[in-house]
């Protein structure tokens, strides 16, 4: 079912000159499509948009618009990537700016994953990483994806791990590999929630939990995350545009030696707060996946 | 002239999926073409199956060298570049590990410089960068380089600067956007030259120009280098093994209003011990350069 379109023109082969290729020059996105169309579409459009602004890059609305509704009705249900790179025929690093750019749909089966992750949580390894890329670049989704990349080797068959969490080199929590973290802290002045302010992307999901939780009149606030913030939240759960929200029911330290990995946290997942915020997101997994585990138990 | 081959295939297209443009999970090489071959071959393709081997990329050495002798003599007088990406076709950040992976032959004229810019020397800016991605990837030349691209804006037409020099967060002096620097300086153990330690590609141009210092009796230190070695050093070069050196004639602090930019190094241009690397090197386009500078003045 993988298909893909260039600029409108279906299966066509990128040529070897692309910037994204050459150089990582470019923005892109992951959506869910269901029934047909790209779950949250405006705002997924609006992320990309903003994306490729960041990067002196023009996009053509109304044909991007055209290609991401007819991409979606090929697919029917499962992932719609959007990638967007920089057209140009000069070699070498230094960026036309503003440029406009190469438009790449690429759509796939959604992956097959037990819908006991979103019923009863996922475990996450927690991974030093020396540095997740440019800083101010990391709200954008862009093509450099390598520190991702790397950091999923930890995600071996036998790791029993769904996603792995990256620390920074002054060991503050930052995003998931493929997820925003959210973390349910308690303190002094009452119980609220905290996502990392940095190297996490300012994407759709992040936007569509924080949402979420201000309807249901939670707070939430954008902090550094400590690892003795992480260690002493009640409960805490990933979210990305295609899953909706994971609970997590345990972060485990991740290192050299898998054997020697220690349980930083061990929830009864999902939490209260977790349960009602995967309610109010209205995702349609989320909302599928609770369905089918709750029948299966 | 520019003309590629994908795995040996002439002209052929990049499938959608490739994940150097997915993810940037891939490694790449730049190279000199001179009389229908890669300049240095046997380093250029020792330096990438390393940096391949840092990625858990296989690579079939026998079409390798056989594709980058083919596209060399294709070009006669040129650039080459050879791009390899992860093959593996399930989506997602996750790499199979190790992997086979995509070869790409890319090759381009040279680009069209001044002969005064190896003669004469050039003007580099100085800025400031948050972090040039993760420094543990940094020794090896993977596909993830918007920090360049982004530096490289910088290189206006009247900006009068050939190179950017970036910082990082702690305010020390990394790599050119391009090239490696050196620099020469004065300390009370007598003069040395110093390359920067960290963020700096292991490359050829770095191993050709330390082979070039050792032959010459030159010592040569990897080393963290301030803004205070920069001003104090009495000349310095920027090497790639496309341009082989460049001399450096001003080094300028780059920002927000170019106006106010202001000259850190100004040097006779090139140095008396850059000359001599300059002639140690053995590089074509660096003789052809200088024998045309000579004649032109």
């Amino acid at each position: 079912m993988n298909r893909h379109w260039v600029d409108g023109v279906a299966d066509a082969g990128i040529p070897a000159d692309d910037r994204g290729l050459l150089y990582g020059d470019g923005v892109f996105r992951t959506g869910l499509v269901w029934d047909g169309q790209v779950h949250q579409f405006a705002l997924q459009r609006q992320v990309l948009l903003t994306d490729a602004a960041a990067l002196g890059l023009e996009v053509d609305v109304s044909g991007l618009t055209r290609e991401m509704e007819h991409a979606a009705k090929q697919c029917g249900r499962g992932v719609l990537r959007i990638t967007l790179s920089r057209l140009q025929t000069e070699r070498g690093y230094g960026p036309r700016w503003p440029a406009p750019c190469r438009r790449i749909m690429s759509v796939a089966p959604l992956p097959a994953r037990p819908a006991h992750w979103w019923g009863r949580g996922v475990h996450a390894g927690l991974l030093s990483m020396d540095s997740a890329g440019p800083a101010s670049l990391s709200p954008h989704k862009h093509l450099n994806r390598l520190p991702q990349v790397l950091a999923q080797r930890a995600l071996t068959p036998d790791s029993g791990l769904q996603e792995v969490l990256m620390t920074d080199p002054d060991g503050r929590v930052r995003c998931g590999s493929m997820s925003n973290l959210f973390l349910k802290k308690v303190d002094a002045s009452g119980p609220a929630w905290i996502t990392p302010a940095d190297g996490s992307l300012m994407g759709v999901s992040r936007r569509s939990v924080a949402s979420a939780m201000q309807r249901l009149g939670f707070s939430l606030e954008e902090q550094a995350v400590s690892m003795d913030d992480l260690q002493a939240a009640e409960e805490g759960f990933l979210a990305n545009s295609l899953i909706g929200i994971w609970p997590l029911q345990r972060i485990t330290q991740t290192g050299a030696q898998p054997e020697s990995d220690t349980a930083l946290t061990d929830w009864e997942a999902p939490g209260v707060q977790t349960r009602a915020v995967m309610a109010e997101l209205d995702h349609p997994l989320v909302t599928d996946m609770l369905a089918a585990y709750g029948d299966s138990t």
